[in-house]
């Protein structure tokens, strides 16, 4: 009887992001000698990140170890997946694999941030299995909001890890094939040792609608108003989308103008990667417009989100150099607000409902579907698969909660499942998995050309001075004892109308100078003490007199 | 044959507030030297008004004509409807007309502000009709998300135009009657001129459920969660909700803790004017709560929009010092996210969901139910009442368009429809109406005891401080023209990092000393001459170096 040979190696799973929150998805897999990362997401800021631009993963532990890293593997195109691509190679040239549209957007972006070197860009498709040092790390198509997106089935010494990616079962896909179900099913029979699932719309129950849906409901849109000009905002990225709104546009005699540098950008793009078919003709400049019928025209546009500056935005607010839209014309938002951007959608709602401008949003009627797997989808993810351990990812704590249920419901026993946060590291044997430790992880802050300048202390004061804004108070003092200079001067910004508040301005002068004078009366040599008095002595009546913590700056100029 | 004599009075209508937004709600009616003023409430700032506290109407008109004001007439006690009074007040005093509920609210409001006079508060009851000038007005009972709501018939000289205030219908009411429905049928037959509805649920379609339907579902929630305690977090204005959860704790055997500032103060005043019933025993204090099991207690909070600061949030945060909350804990939001709020109730979902404790919320059961008709209650209100003019009220644009074509549907014709905004005066005669000139209208904001002194440049300031925070330069300059004699000096606060930027803030501190030379070598006398050429280069490099726009703000003490 011949003895298995005893397999006791470890394969560690950590996420740099993507657990506890919403974007910046990093993971991170290792195993002796090698790691490989899938994905390199950002994210964006918080309400309460005053002047933050982007947040991206910390990536100490990669700087770290970077020799062992054997390649970044990427599930699909979108910014919460691959927008910390260019700031990770920054500081290391790895190896980066990914389906044929992500590399293409990729590109794009890298040309942007000018890297002194040249990427190493390899290309697969879906089915294609990469090697990469212990690990194999087979691409499996899955349906989601952008075309060529893959889950990932990575063969490690203690069996296969399932990497989702984001994903949804559509029956009936714009292009392209429907998610691999029967590889997954395969996988499931050979053994699938650990399955991270997304939890994106763990909450919801039932299954996502197919994108199809959404170009009947065009369809009907485009046929019930012939004569009024069209504009649709979208995703950019979401390339099925476009090409629908095209075909609809297309059927009904319509030219199609698009506008938003990103939507122009991913529009050629997809076409040169033959993403996307628009019939010869039908694409004009949005400066050929006074050409054409206004009903003979659909426009598409970024600015979804309500986002200011955006093409759409400027639309609303009558401040688009070549469009002006009134009663004749219908915009249509097909997409849903991102949570926190509901306000800013609404308010772009109001200002076209008040120009006359009819509105169709995803509430009123199917013009936008998710592209996440719902209840029934993750049950059936995990059907095929049959995971021994399950951990939910890609989700604030309540869609990892809700996940955990599912999982619950499908048969994995709670003992089997991991719920993390970002850093934790579960440690997979053949035989049982464990948390075990942590490596470094955390937000990094970018604000301009700034990454990580801006932290806590930074932001602390921002949301002071938001609050009630900063008074300067600057006198002149002389080195040689001999006293104040000149000053008290009392200068503000953000606190009140100054024009208004003369008395009060004066008012604080006086408690200044009545403050410095104490401390040369004291005999106080050291700046920092007058300064603390200044301080103290102007917060206090402050307070007393308008209920506001203005933050109070005293500097002391030595002559 | 007796000629009709002729009829050339003209009512004029106009809002202070409470069009194109959400919130600050008021009303003002005239005709001759008569004015009335229905409701007077209050708006919550913009994300954008950073600082603001409140935000109130522009009370100018009524300033100007305070002689002539006969009343202030109250639909209901919510803050958006009466929050204004104190301030009102501040400057006038007048007769206000309101049910018991909502002056009882009114005097612990007016308890806080401190007038120095006794407010003249007349109390009334549905079926009530007070006279005002040439107005009488009737207070006709609705059903809304806090007792002894009503609306209001106003006859004029010109026909009854009939205010909505905030209704629904429900035909199972927790107390009190249903909407009146054949008085304001009544007033159909004989006739309204004008029809002020609310438009808040304007673009929902059906019916809003009845109240009841939440009693329901805590029935169901706690007959499955007995071995748990319960804590449900709701608007302490609505007392019928209140009263709800109080009935199913008491059907359960349960004891219940009433917590957060409001929703102590309502529940005592409910009881004392006796819309709330609690049997004896019922009520304990928070700080009783470890004498009792956990299972065997409700606890009632404050907090269900996530705001900072409530009990609810301290507990989510676990930095409450009575109650800890845990895996044998269910939180019940029986509300719903106020439009912005969304975040905020989410991040104490999140919270939650990491400690363990069960989280309902309504889109999971329907544990809230809104106190605003839907479409079909708008469309009962115009066949009710039949007017032949109509106004919607109470909304964004989105809204007040969604209303319109309500009452479109429902046979006005649209040239009688009148979609407004504030200071915009509807003039009505018995013949027609039509828009005719504006009065000041404005929103006033608060800033702690600050009452408009926080403007347009005073929040610029705080947007640009919050954005890229703010660069102090300073130096001594000379009187006599002998030049600089010390700084420049650079001190930022919110822009970096400086014990990790020295080399920038060096670079800065020389920019500015090289600008400082180059004027004193061009002669420049005038200090702003100074100040203009050190703000430009010191703005020119910053934006190179970080693509960051600071504000920079130079400062000169003479000596």
């Amino acid at each position: 009887m011949a003895r298995k040979q005893k397999n006791d190696k470890k394969v560690k799973v950590a996420f740099l992001g993507g657990l506890e929150e919403i974007g910046k998805n990093i993971c991170v897999i290792e195993c002796d000698d090698d790691i490989i990362v899938v994905d390199c997401g950002l994210g964006f800021p918080d309400d309460d990140m005053f002047g933050i631009d982007l947040v991206i993963p910390d990536f100490t532990y990669l700087e770290k170890n970077v020799d062992r890293i054997r390649g970044v593997f990427l599930t699909h195109g979108h910014e919460d997946h691959i927008g910390g691509i260019p700031y990770l190679l920054r500081t290391m040239n790895l190896p980066i694999f990914g389906t044929r549209l992500t590399l293409g957007i990729i590109e794009n972006k890298l040309m942007e941030h000018r890297l002194d070197f040249e990427p190493e860009l390899h290309c697969v498709q879906a089915g294609d299995t990469v090697k990469a040092g212990c690990f194999s790390v087979e691409f499996i198509r899955v349906n989601h909001s952008i075309a060529d997106a893959c889950c990932l089935a990575i063969r490690t010494p203690v069996g296969t890890i399932l990497h989702t990616g984001d994903f949804k079962l559509d029956l009936t896909p714009i292009e392209g094939d429907i998610m691999d179900i029967s590889r997954l099913g395969q996988l499931g029979k050979e053994g699938v040792q650990l399955l991270l699932c997304e939890s994106t719309n763990a909450e919801r129950s039932g299954y996502t609608p197919s994108e199809k849906i959404v170009g009947n409901s065009l369809d009907g849109i485009f046929l019930k108003n012939r004569d009024k000009r069209i504009v649709i905002a979208t995703f950019s990225s979401n390339v099925h989308r476009v090409q629908q709104i095209i075909n609809a546009s297309v059927a009904y005699g319509r030219k199609v103008a698009v506008t938003g540098r990103s939507m122009i950008n991913i529009v050629r793009a997809a076409q040169d990667l033959n993403y996307m078919h628009i019939p010869a003709g039908t694409l004009i400049d949005v400066s050929e417009l006074k050409r054409y019928n206004p009903e003979k025209v659909t426009i598409i546009t970024t600015g979804s989100q309500g986002e200011p500056m955006s093409g759409l935005y400027r639309m609303a607010f009558a401040e688009h150099d070549k469009v002006e839209l009134g009663v004749h014309d219908l915009v249509v938002f097909s997409a849903s607000a991102i949570p926190g951007n509901e306000k800013l959608v609404d308010k772009l709602i109001n200002e076209f409902t008040k120009r006359g401008v009819s509105v169709f949003r995803d509430s009123t009627v199917e013009v936008h579907v998710s592209g996440h797997a719902c209840q029934e989808e993750i049950k059936l993810m995990l059907a095929l698969t049959k995971p021994k351990y399950f951990m939910p990812i890609h989700g604030e704590n309540r869609h990892l909660a809700a996940n955990r249920e599912i999982a619950k419901t499908m048969g994995v026993p709670a003992d089997n499942i991991f719920v993390g946060e970002i850093g934790k590291v579960l440690e997979v044997g053949t035989k049982e998995a464990k948390w075990n430790g942590t490596i470094p992880a955390g937000k990094v802050l970018i604000d301009g050309y700034g990454i990580g300048d801006v932290g806590n202390i930074v932001l602390r004061d921002r949301r002071h001075l938001a609050e009630d804004g900063i008074i300067v108070v600057v006198c002149t003092m002389s080195s040689d004892g001999a006293g104040l200079l000149s000053g008290p001067d009392i200068v503000s910004r953000g606190f009140v109308y100054v024009r208004e508040s003369e008395e009060l301005m004066e008012d604080l002068r006086q408690i200044a100078a009545e403050a410095v004078d104490e401390c040369i009366d004291r005999g106080y040599s050291e700046w920092n003490q007058i300064k603390n008095l200044v301080k103290d002595d102007l917060s206090r009546f402050i307070y007393q007199r308008t209920k506001r913590r203005p933050m109070i700056l005293p500097i002391i100029m030595e002559v």
